[in-house]
């Protein structure tokens, strides 16, 4: 079986969407809006090593694997593993980790 | 009963919107405006941790827990946590401190 | 009888505009504009701390409750207490400060 | 008489027009443009304590009251006192001093 | 036979898209979007020295030569050597190294 | 006879347009665009005390008062004194010195 | 016979577009787009002192005079010296340089 990774270059994130079921389970709805645009729930399956500065100096990402995340959702930054969907995204877009 | 919480990330802010009758009760009135735009009231539910700086220093938010804010209401940032409305929005957009 | 106020955060300011008479006595007179954009007249009645610069220093407001003001009014940033308008507005907003 | 005055903020500086007389005989003509943007000519009324840097650090304006000045209008910055029409504008949009 | 390189500058990395087959043994799929735009594979080809900084600091680049790599297209940056097509992009659009 | 300086701001320049005779001994042709937007051949009359940064300091221009230079021409600077038309231009606007 | 030379200001390097013959020899081939906006490749001429940053550093420019490069084209930027064509582009427009 072929098992492909993807490491997130700089401060961006892997996360992998929750199933229906699961987003059920959490008891956080998220309505829909005019505009098409809202906040997805997933799961933080890799994180890149953190944002350089001007000054050369990395900053680690604050979420880490295995987290449930709720992010705002920009652009065509979907990809499919082995049939599975991901997206990869900048941390800044992350809104909230979900606790449960 | 399932009980989730969302942690703000960075310089976010986990806010409840004022009900129709808490909004009367503070004699605060937002008057509605030709663009759809106007500012918002609403108890604060839980803070992230701060604004990471480009030199890796974090500034803490200003606003606490359980203070009552006006803010300004930007894009589709809206959730619902079992059944009650919540929106997470950046510190920059809480106009003020409701102090009764 | 409710008393509220509103505590403007960061370098925003909680202005009150003047009343049609007080604009007369003051000789100051704003010309309409074909863009219907222009400057207003205010009583400075509260203001926030400062502005957090990225250092993490906060350089306070160089205005002060009670001056009266020009400001460019922007977007909307207006609210009623008990009956009042107001306006909450940042301090870049604000042209001058006007003496008699 | 009521006797006004107004004080810029930061970075402003409050102009006064020239009238059209003294325009001739500057011999200075700014010819119409098809876009309506033009400069215009002014004499320095008064001058803002300067531009407040992010590090708190103060930088004095470099016009002076009384300088006649070639300024690119942006805006609604206009105003009257006492019935004469001055206007509002940053000291980054003066283009140069003019010397006789 | 003609041999020609490129060398990349500053933050530049040049790369060689994918072939069909390549894409299919990776196991990873992007989905077509309606917008046309969506990240593309491809192999690192040439890195450029790095990202010079205003404080005139080389931040060399994370992606090294032969990594297989995710990016986000943008902008006309294809050529074609010897047949071959290739791709100029910045570092920043690299989302992420495809690892098997 | 009136005779009118100007004296720039800043990191701005005062530019006379080369008239036509002098472009053709140049040798330098402008050729036409469909924008209509295209780089201007003029010399240097005045030029500001420099660009002063956030740090209070004054970065004098690299232009001198004779130069002959090559300039992108934006927006509507162009001012009349005395009969002749000029410029006034920041200095990030001048591409080259014309060097005969 | 009239001999004029261009000096580049700043970050900005004059190029002399390659021939039709030497684009062949050198085996790169850039395909025509549908934004029209497309890569092409010269020969540097001459090279500007370099960037100034904010701190007054200047920072010089990594390309050389002699080399081929490959470079986006934006704007009005073409001259004609003596009949020949060529362009004055800042070096951050430079994608890479062209090693045979």
């Amino acid at each position: 079986m072929n098992k492909t990774h993807i490491k997130p270059l700089g401060d961006r994130v892997l996360v992998e969407p929750l199933a229906k079921e699961e987003k059920t389970k959490s008891g956080i709805i998220i309505p829909d809006t005019t505009s098409g645009e809202r906040p997805e729930q997933g799961t933080v399956i890799a994180v890149g090593p953190g944002k350089m500065t001007d000054d050369g100096v990395l900053l680690p990402l604050s979420v880490k694997k295995g987290q449930k995340v709720i992010f705002a959702k920009y652009g065509p930054d979907e990809i499919k593993i082995d049939g599975k969907e991901y997206l990869i995204i900048k941390e800044e877009n992350i809104l909230g980790v979900i606790e449960e």
